[in-house]
């Protein structure tokens, strides 16, 4: 049995400020549920029906206790239109940049702003092989519900980081060779990667800012192919990440 | 001066329903409807702010009238959380597949649901010279509003047809290569592609279904560079539309 004032308190996760006061999150569906229980963070709550229990218990770790909860009561706690018969509360990871691998690439997110890039952009990433993000400290929080859905569970296996981008480039810039996207770019299959280098992905509506640009070390471009002179005149900022990692792979 | 009965009609068309009786679908924000205004579409209603028009009238074709509005009428009439200050009302183009171009490639969505992966995609075909994309009848329709804001204006550039896709590509088959993503697929970048190629995306859920795989003459697949076992299972469809259509410009 669940009470009242539980429902309560899982349900203001839904809200950024009670995710910041408490430093948990919601975590729904039974891919990104799972994803979750074995990976390394921490898990506080695991609410499930009895019939998802049955479909799925054999994939739960062995120490996890679950609280059986009916579908309306799932229902009430959801943040999905058709909500799953599982959900899970965890502790968001603090992940600190002394962690960061020097023979890694980085993907930087500069001021994403839409949830849903968001989570595309950390899914996109964990088939790529990027396993670290950092992001200014503009961009949407990873813990926002329509992230973590988009993630499909990615966001228990690549690490985010949030900081002031100007002064980690700063000193990152030593050791790492910096790309941005840019109109005025090389082409960007033209290029040679090495192993560490860091990607720059900009803002939704306004790309790369003036003093993240100032870092970049080597600009580059995602060329369009349009057979007419009236054309897209952007991507979107998900589908830019998204080629830019399968071209530094390439 | 827009009457409240006016108001009430265009409010409409946020529906599926009344935008399936009339014909009619609704455009919001200045780069969309500049783009349909000066696209072959037809534009039956054309509502912006004096200030607005202060700005922009200079970019609109003579011929069209302007219904000068208020922010707060266009604010109950938009579909937007953040309403601009430019609405049209434009005409479901009629493509007929007798307009496919044979020297062009195609790409092909087989059931494509969410709204915002539809838009995305549809924007991202623009920028890679794909100019003709056909749909499964079960694929959400381009005139859906948040279909038509993720389009970046590109909803007025890329012809996108509906219809049967069994039948259609049994018929292209003939003089047209098929390529679908499958986990078994061969590496896409090892892969010489000819210019007039079919590209098939699948759903969200579920890739391409059985009939349609059938019909697939080469299947790729978009490498993983993962570095755990551990890992993401799968793109969002509309970032593997876009790395497909990217390869195959390279």
């Amino acid at each position: 049995m669940i009470t009242k004032i539980k429902i309560a308190e899982i349900k203001q996760l839904h809200q950024k400020k009670f995710r910041d006061e408490s430093d948990l999150f919601l975590v729904e569906g039974t891919k990104s549920v799972l994803d979750l229980v074995n990976s390394n963070l921490a898990t506080t709550e695991l609410l499930a029906t009895d019939q998802w229990l049955r479909l799925h218990e054999s994939k739960l770790p062995k120490e996890i206790s679950v609280l059986a909860v009916s579908e309306k009561e799932i229902e009430r706690i959801s943040c999905l239109k058709t909500p799953q018969e599982v959900l899970a509360v965890a502790v968001k990871p603090k992940y600190n940049l002394i962690d960061i691998c020097d023979t890694e690439p980085i993907l930087v997110l500069d001021d994403i702003r839409d949830p849903g890039n968001m989570g595309t952009i950390v899914r996109t990433a964990d088939w790529f092989g990027f396993r670290q993000i950092v992001c200014s400290a503009t961009s949407v929080e990873f813990t926002n519900p329509k992230t973590i859905q988009a993630t499909m569970g990615s966001f228990s296996r690549v690490k985010i980081f949030y900081t002031d981008l100007v002064s980690f480039l700063n000193r990152e810039k030593k050791r790492r060779k910096i790309y941005g996207t840019f109109m005025n770019g090389s082409d960007l299959a033209q290029i040679t990667y090495t192993k560490n280098d860091i990607l720059i992905v900009g803002n939704e509506s306004n790309g790369i800012s003036d003093d993240i640009a100032d870092l970049v070390t080597e600009k580059i471009h995602i060329p369009s192919f349009a057979l007419t002179e009236s054309k897209a005149e952007s991507l979107n900022a998900s589908i830019a990440a998204a080629i830019v990692m399968y071209q530094y792979n390439s």
